[in-house]
């Protein structure tokens, strides 16, 4: 016999694939084509791997992990809204609130609490799990950029101001990656792929 | 003034962009399209996240995660092989150490030697965390390919005596996800999807 929560779990296992076909605005490294949110979570899980050690404030690395790999799991129902999108607000809509809801609800009732928790204290950005995992998620589209002559920045005419902006967020989880986006958008100006 | 640490860091982070570029065999979850490594890796971290209850034996969940998100990088130099590729080996060749090497090798060293012992880990699949990221690794494919009316079994020829002797890697990692699969094959048999 197979048990009830782990149909439940399985179910929640295929209905995640859909991710992989959400597209971002940002493109892969030196790339013309676009990355997906399963791939940008898979990037981000690894660069906190990676950089757990400039974090701040003290982090519990599986929290923060937990936290990337399922923060963009609601754009399955709610979409990807484009962070310099002037006419949408980027965090948080009631829209998403309903897609975590159904998404993580698919789970075990003890789970789908679970996840939803997780998901809302990455939305918040208070605690310094969700403030380094937001550091993350600002960090690769701005690596994105710089390594695609400007990608976003220049399809979209960002200026400097609205992007050092947006980026400040890096600040909250770590002042040394804050220090070194700076120097990256600098360089950027100088380079003409950002204008200030 | 940027660390030399971190610009290894962030060449390791560019570096491993390009497992998004590297395709399997198996294809995403009702669908003819192939699955690339970073979103393989996606999904085998959440299903260990998921399923992490199911393992028999006691295992730190985070360097399961680890494991699964990592395994694949050395595919960036050694590619996919095939799991049922008959005149290839498809577990730790050398080609496999060598790209190891290469690629964990960019970061400092002591990071470095950190991911290679987790990747060798991974491949000895000795630990319980070894063992519960190894069934994780064949499950996902089993999950796909029966969404996919056979998947690479039909595409391929592969029998039912070939796919249950590959599979059972899960039943090292967890008794319960085991018995779930032999319910998936005998399904599978039972449907025509996959031949005895």
């Amino acid at each position: 016999m197979i048990s009830e929560n782990l149909l439940k779990q399985i179910e929640f296992i295929k209905e995640i694939d859909k991710i992989k076909y959400i597209k971002r605005r940002t493109k892969l490294f030196n790339s013309d084509r676009n990355e997906n949110d399963a791939e940008h979570s898979w990037h981000l899980a690894m660069m906190a791997l990676v950089l757990s050690d400039y974090s701040d404030g003290d982090i519990d690395l599986l929290k923060v992990i937990k936290m990337v790999l399922i923060h963009d799991i609601v754009e399955i129902d709610a979409g990807d809204i484009f962070i310099y999108d002037q006419n949408k607000n980027h965090d948080n809509t009631e829209e998403e609130l309903k897609a975590a809801q159904r998404i993580f609800g698919i789970l075990p009732e003890k789970q789908a609490a679970e996840f939803i928790e997780i998901w809302n204290e990455f939305e918040a950005g208070i605690s310094n799990e969700a403030k380094f995992a937001k550091s993350m998620d600002r960090l690769e589209p701005l690596l994105q950029n710089t390594s695609n002559k400007g990608g976003t920045w220049k399809e979209f005419g960002v200026d400097y101001q609205t992007v050092h902006d947006k980026k400040k967020v890096i600040k909250h989880g770590s002042k040394e990656l804050w220090d070194y986006t700076e120097k990256l958008l600098d360089d950027s100006v100088e380079k003409g792929i950002l204008k200030k």
